[in-house]
């Protein structure tokens, strides 16, 4: 009995640039046995390995029917290579899964990896938000703004494991410099680095803004906003207009069934979702935009974790293109 | 033997708002016997199948295996229908398969209809600039702005078959109006109706500018920059930075191998390509913007004939999904 069940069991994990966290995963797409640690990266990728193999060695006694793992960084899923990574030293075209094989490779068991953003959009599409829908794209607000692309039901990894940059659609082509060195990109007014420049420009947050770091800055936001402070509401709606401008290119453009909204900035849904609805509504065109569902992710952080583990069950099936 | 080749064409046409023309094309994408009527879209729905139905007549003897149309408008392709079409009088939800059926019915003749932009993208890509790729964008630059989309070798069409509006990404939140009701659309910069805008704002052509309509702008634009004219070379050059800015999006956020670039303007191909690869230089992602390839259009008028063929022969096949 109990071997039947442990064949229904994936181990997905999910590596940031901080933490690397992992379940094992049924294929309802429920978590247990969740745990976290550090993910090392600032060490380097050898570093991410060894604590990499000593989180998968805790779970050896469940028998995971595969391992699959969803990285921050360009990956060639089909070849198991890491490609690049800006989060963790020393990565250029890494053997990752090559790699974990030849430490764990007597055990015999599937290993698979896939871009972290790509792990998260299939998790709110197989068990989170966009549960039921056939397309869809997940935009994350965190530090940057990432995504994932789904169409009829698959994901949309781009030619080189790249697609999803929503972050880096041009908005505004004079507007702020961006960290990838173009102007106006979304993400330089749609994330945590966005309101930290626009607090910093604006002199708000007062006397402690110099303690605070990017991801600080959405917090600190929120908190004065819900307390009322008409300056932190209004930069708020300023981010919902952007956000707005960003949804209606993506829905004018591909004409998806829903967009999920995830990522730390998420949690200040209610103070700038009403102003990106707006500007849907004055600018998209009538039918894409009226038909489109606008949602709140709901997995959080499992999200990556749960889409990791659902490729595996794809590939496992044999789906070698999911 | 005369059997044998014929049941391997296919009648593809192409409607537009003013033409009707089409031709039998091969598996091979050869198009053979092309012809061309007008549409009769301005006089309505009705006057459109009456010059279809009497264009099909001609080709019966010629014993197509099928009959593909690609259609300006909004189709329901799995259904047959002609939801809105803005150039086509009276259409609102129009059973375009089944009409045309119920009177060509009884000669059994598998029917299709798609999206024009759709058809010219695939006739590109099966026969075209973009053979051999597998995942491109057919940007039209004509009158608006258009495109077509296809990732791993199949169109993606949007959950309601209104995918491709390249023209409508916003580029300039505060920029010219559109005629969508946004501003600062992709196509209000990148289109027949921009560069009218461009010329018309800055009191240029004159004095016979009242005499050009939107189509003639970008000919007499063309004809003044090969002979030296510097403000048109400006007018060629900025209209080039925006195509520029908005591949850059498509890049970033689609990870495509190939950009095709086709419609009435792209004649004009010398005047404003390198600008807008430079562009896509100094903005893009370093790796998806360098693999991009971005070429020009090969088919003409003859991509939408030959991209509606394609669609046919893949569901003759039984790939319903094509």
């Amino acid at each position: 009995m109990i071997d039947t069940s442990m064949k229904d069991l994936v181990l997905g994990i999910d590596i940031g640039g901080t933490n690397l966290r992992g379940a094992l995963v049924g294929r309802d797409g429920v978590l247990s046995r969740r745990s976290d640690t550090k993910s090392g990266a600032e060490a380097g990728i050898s570093s991410v390995i060894e604590n990499l193999l000593e989180f998968i060695s805790e779970y050896e006694k469940y028998g995971p029917s595969a391992i699959s793992v969803g990285i921050p960084g360009i990956v060639d899923s089909k070849r198991g290579i890491l490609t690049q990574a800006p989060n963790i030293n020393d990565v250029d075209n890494f053997p990752f899964v090559k790699t974990l094989n030849e430490s764990l490779g007597y055990r015999e068991i599937p290993l698979y990896i896939d871009n972290d953003a790509n792990c998260a959009a299939v998790g709110e599409f197989w068990a989170g938000a966009g549960k039921g829908c056939e397309s869809m794209i997940m935009m994350t607000l965190g530090t940057g703004l990432g995504g994932g692309l789904i169409f009829k039901g698959r994901l949309w990894r781009g030619s080189d494991g790249m697609a999803g940059e929503i972050g880096h659609m041009v908005v505004d082509p004079g507007g702020p410099l961006c960290s990838c060195g173009s102007r106006g990109c979304l993400e330089s007014f749609v994330s945590s680095k966005a309101l930290f420049r626009i607090v910093n420009e604006n002199d708000i947050l007062n006397p402690f803004f110099n303690t605070l770091s990017y991801d600080d800055v959405p917090y600190e936001l929120m908190k004065r906003a819900r307390e009322g402070d008409t300056e932190a509401i209004a930069i708020w709606e300023d981010f919902g207009t952007y956000l707005g401008i960003g949804i209606t290119s993506l829905v004018n453009l591909l004409n998806v069934e829903m967009i999920v909204v995830g990522g730390g900035i998420s949690n200040s849904w209610d103070l700038f979702i009403k102003k990106a609805r707006e500007e849907l509504t004055s600018r998209g065109l009538k039918a894409p935009a009226e038909r489109v569902e606008i949602r709140k992710a709901l997995l959080g952080d499992d999200a990556g974790i749960a889409g990791s583990a659902l490729i595996a069950f794809r590939r496992l099936k044999g789906d070698a293109e999911f």
